[in-house]
C-alpha cells in the first residue's frame, strides 16, 4: 500500500511517498481504509524538525482521519467492518484526567500517524464517526476540533452568555467559533486579515478585531466588554500572545493555551494575572470521552466543519505548504 | 398606596387589597413604583396556608415583580432615579454558596412581597432589569428563571450535547427549555396536554412525552436516549416523579428538584439511585450574581419569557386562579 | 488448585470449596497466587440471593484479595513476577467517570471473584500493594477503602474543618473515620454499640452518638453542629437511614450513598432535601486510578485498616457467619 | 488615640505615629479597640512606594489585626460589645467569585488599614476571632492564613496524598507548611537558610531543598517526587520562581501565584505548561466565607500560628525592618 513517510531529509523534502506492506488484522487491532486526512500545524513542526531536539522523524506523518474499518482482529467487540471510524489523537487516553506520558500515544510522532491507505488502530484509540459528516468534514476532527472541546467544556466550564476571545481563523479557532455559539457564548475574533474578519461574521461572531490594525486587541477587548474583559481568551499562538490574552481577560477569566503558532517561549507581568486572579493553562488535544462527547453535540446539532481547501492524496506536500502560507480559514484536508 | 395583603381569610379569600403607606427612601433603600409581577406555584401555596404550619402570612404576597426606580437613600450608589430594577428573590443571597438562613429573605414570605404601587428594596437585592425586554417579560424572571438559570449553570453544569427532561410547561419549565436550547442540548418535554406539547415543539423542543398516555414516561425516556438516560432531568414536581426521574436518568445523571407541585414526600427505590450514581439534589432559585448572570445571557440572545397570559392589577385573584387551574403556559402576569 | 463457588444451594450452603484447573498467563493477563482476603456486605448478599432476581451465581465470590504475581501473559508491562497486587473492584473502570456497563466487571459477581487459591486478572484491572502493609491488611482494601475514598475525595471535596457523620463501625465506617482524620475533618459515629463507640473514640473520633438509645440521631447532630447539620453524611445503610442522613446534613450538604444495609427502598420528606439544598448521589466504589491515589495516600501516612477478625482459607463460610453477626468492628479478612 | 499613618516620606521615614479622632459607631459600623497586628511583605510594598504609580499613600498602614468590639452602630446584629474580632483583608468580599473591584476594598491600601489604637469596621467586613488563639496569634490570620486557605481549599482542592511544594518560611509558607499537614499532603519546603529547613522539618516537613546550594531546586523537586512533580507549588515570589515552579509541576499541576517577593514580571519557556497541561492561577487572599471556614478548622486542629518575634506598638518601624531583613520565620507581630 501506499504510505508517506517522514524519512532523513529535511522540511518538505522529507516527506515522502513509499510503499508499506498493508497492515494485518491483530488481536484487539482495527484495520482502517483510510478516506481522508487533515492537517494541524503540529503536523508542519514536525516535517520541518522544529519539535525541538527530539523531534520524531522516521514515521508516518498527520494525526487526522477517518476511514472505513475492513477487518478486526480477535477480540474486537466495539466496531465491526464497515463502520466509519477515527484514531484518537492520544491514543491511549480513552477518558479520565491527562498524565503527561499520554503523548507518548499520539499519532503523527512519535507514533506513526495516519498519512496511508490503510492504518491498524488498537482498537481502544477509535471513535465512530457521526453519520451526517462527508469524510472530508470527519477528517478535521481529532485535533482541533477535540482540543477546542476540552478547552471548552471539559477542562473548562463554558457557559451562555460568557464572552470569549479567539484568535485567528485557523482550525482550532474556527472551531471555536462553532462550539462558542454552540453553547451560547458572545464571540470575538481577532485576525490580520478584515477579508477573514468579515467572514467570521457571516458565521455569527459577534464582534472583531484586526489585531495588524489594532496591535493593542486587548484594549479593544476591554472596551468591548465595558472594561471587564473576556470570560475566556482562547491563546493559540503563545509567545506573542500570551501576555496580552492575559490582559484581556476578566477577573478570575480562563486562558487555556492550546499551540504556540508564534513560538515557544513567553514574558508576561505578573501583575495583572495576579490581580485578577487569571487561570493559564495548558491544554493537549483531549481523551476518546471527550471527542465521543463532542461527537454527541456536533451530531444534536449537525454542525459542519469549515473546510477551506481540499488536496488529493498525491498532493499532500501542496497541501503542507498551503498550510503553512496561512492563507487558510479552517481546515485542509487531504483526499484518499 | 394600593397594596394586596394576605390576612385571616383562608385561601384565596385572604387575599385582599389594601391602603398603606408609601415606602420611604430610607438609607440604603430604594424605592420603586412597580409596573408588572408574575405568579409562582409558590404564590399558592402561600395563599392557601399549605407551606406547612408555618405558612407565612400577615404579610404582601407575591416574590416577582418589576419597577422604576423613584427614589434612592442615603448611600445608594448602584441605581439612580428611572432605573429599571428587580428584587432579587433570596434578598440576602448576593453572591456565594447557599445557606438556609437565606429563606429567611424570601420575597412574598416570609418578607413581605412586591404585589403593590411601590416597594422599597435594600440596595443589594436589586438587580439591573436589561433593556429589550417589557416590565411584563422582565416581571417574569425572579423566581422561575433565575431557578432554573442556578439548576442548569450555577448549581448544575450543563454542556452542549446533553440530554435533558423537562416536566411540564409551566413557568419554570419553559424557562428550562428556553435555557436548555440556548446551551445547545437536547430536550425532552413532558406534559398531560398533547396541545401543549405541539407547542413546545414549535419552540424547539427535540422529543416529547405525554406522561398521561405514557405514564411510563421514564422508560420512553430511556428509549430515546438509546437506554441510557438523560443527563439532567430538572423535576419540579416532586412526590409523584422523584422516583422515575431517577430511573430516567444516565449514570452520574443530575436530578435538580425545583419544586414539590405534586406533594412533598417521596418514596424510591435505591438501587438505580445508588446503581447509577444518581445525584438528587435541592435548588432554591438562586443568588443575586446568579440573576445578574443570567441577564447577561438572555440579553445577549435576546430571549423572550414566554407570557401565557396579563391580568389586571385589579385582576389578582383571578390571576391566582388561572394559575391554580394548570391551564397556563409560561408565565401568568399582573400589570401595575 | 482450590477455589471457592457459589453453586445450586441456598445461601451459605451454596458456598463450596471446589477444585479448579489452575488459570494461564494469557496474552494481557496476570495470574496471582493469592495470599489474603476480605469480605464485604455485598458479599453475603450475593451468596444469600439477596442482590435481586438477577443475583449472579455460579460463580467463584468475593472481590477483595491480595497476592503476588506468578506470571504475566505476552504484553505485560506493569507488572512483573513477584509484585504484590490486588484487582480493581471493577475490573473494567480504569479511569474517567462512572459508568453503569461498569458493573459487568466487579469481582465476584457477575464476573468471577478472588476466593481462590490463583487468579488470572487483566493487566489494566491490577493495582500495586502499598509495601508497608501486611498481606492482610492490603485485602481490606479494593471495596470498603476505595468505595470511602471516591466518595470523600474523588466525587467528593472533603475538607479540613467540615463535619462528617459515619454511620456503624464496619469496613466502609472504618475507613471513613481514618481517612476524615487524614484529611482534617470533624467526626460523628453512630453505632447501637457503647463498647465500638468507646472504640472509635480511641481512634479519634471527635463525638458519638448511639443511636439505639438516641434514635434521633439526626436531632443530636444537629445538636452537635450549633443547628447547622454535618458538610458529609456518609450513609451505608439506606432505607433505615436516608431521611435522617438529609436531616442530619448541612446546607448544600454531601449525603453519598454507598450501601443498602438496612434495605433497598426509602421514603423521605422532600422538603429538608430542598429547602437546604441538600446532595443525595449514589457511590459505587471507584476506578482504578482512585486505588492508586488512595495508596499514595495512605502510604504516605502508613496508615493501617483495622481488621477484627482473621479466618483461614477453609473457614470460609465461618467467615461470612462472623460477618452477618454485625459483631466485628472493621473488616473481617480471610488467609489464603 | 494614636494611629500611624503613611504621610508624604519616602520609605519608612514615611510611618508617622499621629494622634486622629477616635472613630464613632455609625450606623452598621463596629467599633474595634486594636490589641495586635501583623505585617505582610504587601505592607513593605506600599510604605516604600513600590506598589506601582498608583501606591495609595496618605492612610492608615497594615492589613492584619485583632481587637475587641467596644461600641456596635445601629443595626450590628452579628457582633455585641467584648467580642474579638479581625477584619476581612479584602473588606468587600464577603462571600462568591473573586473580581477585581474587591481589590479597591483592601484594608491598609487603598483604604485605611488598622495599625492603630480604634477602628470602625464595616459589620459585614467582620469575622470573629477562635477562642484558642492569643491575641497575637490571632493577629497573622487575615491576610497570609486566608490566601493559603483559599490557594488550597477554596480556588483550589488540595487531597491527602498530594504532593505540595512551599517556598521559603515566611508567614504565607508557614501556614501553607501547616495547612497542608492538616490535610494530610506532603510537603516539600525551599528555603536558602539550613537552619530555616531544619526549622521545618521538626515542624512536620517531609523533604527540604536548599535552593541556594541547589539551585536547580525544580530538578530536585522531580526527583523526590519518582520524576512526576508535585501536585501544588505554591509559588510566593513570582519572577525568580514562575518558571521553575512550572517546571516542578506535575501533569495538570497547579501553581497558584500568590506573591511577587522576587519582582513582577516573568519569562518561562510555555512547553512544560502546555506539554503537561499545568494550570497557573492568581490568588488575591480570600472572601469573608473563607476565613469562616479556615477558622473552623484551625479552631477544630487547634492549630496556633508561628510568630517569629512581637514587637510593642512603638516599635512599628523596627518590625517593619525586620519583616525587610528577611530573618523571620513565620509571622511578625505589632502588639497594641
Amino acid at each position: 500500500m501506499k504510505s508517506y513517510y517522514i524519512g532523513d531529509g529535511v522540511g518538505l523534502d522529507g516527506l515522502t511517498l513509499i510503499d508499506r506492506p498493508e497492515p494485518n488484522a491483530a488481536p484487539g487491532r482495527v484495520v482502517v481504509r483510510m478516506r481522508a486526512f487533515s492537517l494541524n500545524f503540529r503536523d508542519l513542526e514536525i516535517v520541518h524538525g522544529r519539535f525541538g531536539p527530539q523531534t520524531p522523524r522516521h514515521m508516518v506523518p498527520v494525526s487526522d482521519g477517518v476511514g472505513e474499518v475492513v477487518a478486526v482482529g480477535e477480540g474486537v467487540t466495539r466496531f465491526s467492518v464497515g463502520d466509519r471510524v477515527s484514531g484518537n489523537f492520544m491514543q491511549e487516553w480513552v477518558d479520565g484526567a491527562f498524565d503527561i506520558g499520554i503523548h507518548n500515544s499520539a499519532l503523527g510522532g512519535p507514533i506513526d500517524g495516519v498519512l496511508a491507505e490503510y492504518v491498524a488502530f488498537p482498537e481502544h484509540s477509535l471513535v465512530k464517526v457521526p453519520a451526517y459528516l462527508t469524510d472530508e468534514e470527519a477528517a478535521t476532527l481529532p485535533c482541533a476540533a477535540v482540543t477546542v472541546w476540552n478547552a471548552l467544556f471539559a477542562g473548562g466550564n463554558a457557559r451562555p452568555g460568557q464572552t470569549i476571545v479567539i484568535q485567528g481563523t485557523g482550525g482550532v479557532s474556527i472551531f471555536a467559533l462553532q462550539f462558542a455559539k454552540l453553547a451560547g457564548l458572545k464571540t470575538i475574533v481577532t485576525s490580520s486579515s478584515d477579508a477573514k474578519l468579515a467572514r467570521v461574521v457571516t458565521m455569527g461572531a459577534d464582534a472583531v478585531i484586526n489585531y495588524r490594525t489594532t496591535p493593542d486587541w486587548d484594549h479593544e477587548v476591554l472596551t468591548l466588554t465595558d472594561g471587564r474583559g473576556a470570560d475566556i481568551v482562547l491563546d493559540v499562538s503563545g509567545e506573542d500572545t500570551i501576555a496580552r490574552s492575559i490582559n484581556a481577560a476578566r477577573s478570575l477569566g480562563d486562558v487555556p493555551i492550546v499551540g504556540f503558532l508564534s513560538g515557544k517561549s513567553f514574558t508576561a507581568s505578573l501583575m495583572p494575572l495576579l490581580l485578577k486572579n487569571v487561570i493559564v493553562r495548558g491544554v493537549s488535544v483531549g481523551s476518546r470521552r471527550m471527542f465521543e462527547q463532542m461527537n454527541e453535540a456536533i451530531s444534536h446539532h449537525e454542525l459542519h466543519p469549515v473546510i477551506d481547501r481540499v488536496f488529493e492524496f498525491e498532493e499532500a506536500r501542496a497541501a503542507y505548504e498551503y498550510l503553512e502560507s496561512g492563507k487558510h480559514f479552517g481546515k485542509v484536508v487531504i483526499r484518499a
